[in-house]
């Protein structure tokens, strides 16, 4: 699926609801749910991560849609095949 | 791009990079972007907020990578069509 794609859903699905609710109010749940993928992680539940990556992406698109961004154009402006800092691909960064 | 295709970028850039830092310090950098993105909201600051829109997607994908998750798979189980609380589309959840 396409990101586009995905965020068409999640507009469908959520817009009326998250735009409601609010940037910041959708951002703090968009928090929560980062916090439930590092308890998966943490936990090494492989099963729950995969649902709160999920979540994580869905809220991160609903975000998207309620602030007017176009999240797959976005992305691929800034990584299209090399690292956006080092300009390499495999990224030779030294962080 | 599909979100797979997004992924496989992201294991070439990436990967020996962020599954030699590990999990942890992955996840770490993810939060610490969502904070960026939140930085960037709070500003209303579009172009600002669509690099951070980008950056986290970015770490979400990589950490899906090294913790050996499928983001695509993973998203569309979860996500398809409906919401996955109340069954319906649009979302007819009260909270």
């Amino acid at each position: 699926m396409h990101i586009h794609e995905f965020q068409e859903m999640m507009r469908r699905l959520y817009f009326h609801r998250d735009n409601e609710r609010g940037v910041k109010g959708t951002y703090n749940w968009l928090a929560d749910e980062l916090g439930e993928l590092g308890e998966a992680l943490k936990a090494n539940d492989k099963e729950a991560a995969e649902k709160e990556f999920a979540d994580v992406i869905a809220w991160l698109t609903s975000l998207a849609n309620i602030t007017g961004i176009d999240l797959e154009r976005a992305t691929i402006n800034k990584y299209s095949d090399k690292c956006p800092k080092c300009q390499q691909s495999p990224c030779q960064c030294t962080f």
